[in-house]
């Protein structure tokens, strides 16, 4: 385990430093302001802070290192393309090698034939508006303009611009943004009848697309029921509706294949994906659109798609995805990932017995939460796993997540149990 | 000028390619699918494609290419910063050094006394869905929820995400995308009154924010009339509608400032910023937000924002961005983009003599817009001047935009005024 860390004045947070400028994400900056925890060096499932205490990385950073950290081949391809060209526009008909190559790979990796992709710069987010953006237009070009309602699940995560916010399932991160999108709703998470139901009552002629995680990771871990994909699916298949699979946390290993989806006999009709595309080595993200919702797009001369990003296709971005890609199929990490999803049963499971834990969830791909029975105890047991050298993530003021790089050893998933244990308490 | 490129089979694109599977930004990929152009390699001012054919870069690659492609200081500085740490989040309370020093060095350069920074890994995009979001919040938190209403500016483009797309005044980016965001309205875009009047329309008590790019670039160059944003900043202080500035384009430089908006005498609220800040070399945007807006989020704890990009404040990508403005200040771009101002002026402005012209565009910051007279007659014309070797930018069907690195010499701007004149024809 790594060196603990002693906080001599609160246990839940580093030391005093200066007040900084640096507004963070999901965070309250009148308590963190001046109590940042720098990191400042990565290598494989370890991680030092300034002070040089060493952690061991057991939410893969956030849901993304899959690769581990400090591979200094994909810095090397990174630099070699930036030398060359470190970035020029894609839109209109500009190209770059590297925006191609990846293009062609992950069409040819994905579950859906005949599928194209869009990539977005910033991740998962700009992945969602797209796709959402794309379905609904989809609909508008085939003469059924009134299909724009999207239906997606309550606890999901979807990101923060602003269809992402207006789709997502999680109610604390829905409140104070204004008025939410129109046309939205959203469904139990768990429940085949639950989307049946609302499809009956929106209309089918109505709905544009169902929105739909494999496994839920930001709402805190939640494989599906046996037969939910199945059915989810089939309802979308005998109702028209666009099913978007959100592989974002899922895909590039997670659940021991490349999107995630492959899991179940299921055909998804987009795909979006971010995180462990570079496992974070740089940003990117993007979307598949299988061949059907492409067809309108790419036959006839006309439909031009205003839309995009400036840094999409960035060929240093794309250069780390294809580096990241290489090393998880050299490495053989799709198959490793299955042997960690019974590490993580194995090891966290008994934790059942203790008094405080609720409820365990795992088995479905390199990914667990431990569900507490106290209300607002997740960020507490988090710190003081850090305290103990072991990072992880309160997904939910109950749950702490697991969800560590694909190239942890079970020596290792040891050390993650051992510091719930410890931290836990008797 | 670049050597000139035939195109035996069409005047508008590149030779025939394979069968693409990436989806291009603002494209029509049914004409694109088989036909892109492939850039392969940049220096200063200049670029090749595959085939070796070289042309100057007179857009800046997308408005964001400030200190000239292939610069090798900054590719050595992000592989050394990836070789340390890649990436680790900053979410909660973690940050890493190249993250904490940009946000400090952004709020020291900013118009803004006592800012903050949040960053976003996508680029303009995602700043403008979290200026917005931040802004409808601030009224939230302020016991003000009814100011929810966003005012933007009829041509202007604020990206592609859900509410980017929501406030965009480019009708063609509008349209096909469903149901538009609720409380949002546009004005004419030169006009205080236009504003005013609007401000009346709605109530200034349901009004959260004006959004409004200090030279509108992507609309077509349109620099402000004198006293506009005197005026509609003036507007914004009397009714307590905070006045957030997309510098997006306007930053790094292009006006001969570090975000634009300093050329006149007001204070924003809130800037958004992206593309110049790392002049592309790897992705990146933000947002500063102003003293005031800061207040009630740090000054008393329990205001958590749950709002934030997996990727935000990328080590890598915050390396970037600081060698990039290491290189502004040194080189003296700032003052060197008010001397390609007078340039493009000197140069470009004759060219109101042609018949093909209605006007010549320019005169604030290092950019300009050539309006055609011919309906449709910008993608021409970029074509043309392309195969001269010279890459400008349509942004619109009559305006040919012309947006150079800041490196630039007049002996090159000089050849973007031939070009401009060999292509426009006699
Ligand atoms: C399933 C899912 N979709 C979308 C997103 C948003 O991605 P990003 O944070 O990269 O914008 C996330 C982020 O955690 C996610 O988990
Ligand atoms: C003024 C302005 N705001 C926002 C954006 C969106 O930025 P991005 O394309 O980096 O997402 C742009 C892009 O051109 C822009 O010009």
């Amino acid at each position: 385990m790594g060196a603990s860390r002693a906080r001599p004045d609160t246990p839940f947070m580093g030391p005093r430093t200066q007040d900084t400028r640096l507004w963070h994400p999901f965070s309250d900056m009148a308590t963190v302001r001046d109590r940042e925890l720098v990191i400042t060096r990565g290598e494989d499932v370890w991680l030092w802070d300034e002070d040089g205490n060493r952690y061991l990385d057991a939410f893969a950073s956030l849901w993304y290192t899959n690769i581990g950290h400090g591979r200094s081949e994909i810095a090397d391809a990174v630099a070699a393309q930036m030398r060359e060209l470190e970035a020029f526009t894609i839109f209109f008909d500009y190209a770059n090698r590297p925006a191609l190559e990846l293009a062609e790979l992950l069409a040819e990796l994905s579950p859906m034939p005949g599928s194209r992709v869009m990539l977005t710069p910033g991740g998962g987010s700009e992945a969602i508006d797209t796709a959402v953006k794309m379905a609904r237009r989809y609909w508008f070009e085939m003469g059924q303009p009134d299909r724009r309602h999207v239906v997606s699940r309550a606890h999901a995560y979807h990101g923060s611009n602003g269809i992402g916010t207006g789709i997502g399932g999680i109610d604390a991160n829905r409140d104070g943004w204004g008025a939410a999108l129109p046309e939205t709703s959203r469904v139990g998470h768990d429940s085949v009848e639950a989307l049946e139901g609302e499809i009956a009552r929106v209309g089918a002629d109505r709905i544009a697309a169902f929105v739909c995680e494999p496994v839920m990771g930001a709402g805190g871990v939640h494989p599906p029921p046996p037969g939910y994909i199945e059915g989810v699916a089939a309802l979308c298949r005998a109702h028209d509706i666009l099913f978007v699979c959100d592989s974002v946390i899922c895909g590039f290993g997670r659940l021991g294949t490349w999107f995630g989806i492959e899991r179940w006999n299921v055909e998804p009709d987009v795909i979006t994906f971010a995180k462990g595309v570079t496992s974070g080595y740089l940003p990117l993200g993007g979307v598949l659109f299988g061949a059907r919702v492409c067809e309108p797009f790419w036959s006839e001369p006309g439909r031009m798609v205003r839309h995009g990003y400036t840094f999409a296709g960035h060929p240093a971005c794309c250069t780390a995805a294809l580096a990241n890609i290489a090393v998880i199929d050299r490495e053989g990490l799709l198959d490793r990932a299955l042997e960690i999803e019974r590490d993580l049963t194995a090891v966290l499971r008994p934790l059942e017995d203790h008094p405080a834990v609720a409820e365990v969830r795992s088995g479905t791909g390199a990914m667990a939460a431990v569900e507490l029975v106290e209300e607002g105890g997740a960020p507490g047991l988090m710190m003081r796993m850090r305290a103990a050298g072991v990072l992880v993530r309160a997904s939910s003021p109950t749950a702490v997540a697991v969800c560590p790089p694909l190239t942890i050893t079970r020596e290792q998933v040891d050390t993650i149990g051992e510091a719930f244990a410890h931290s836990l308490g008797a």
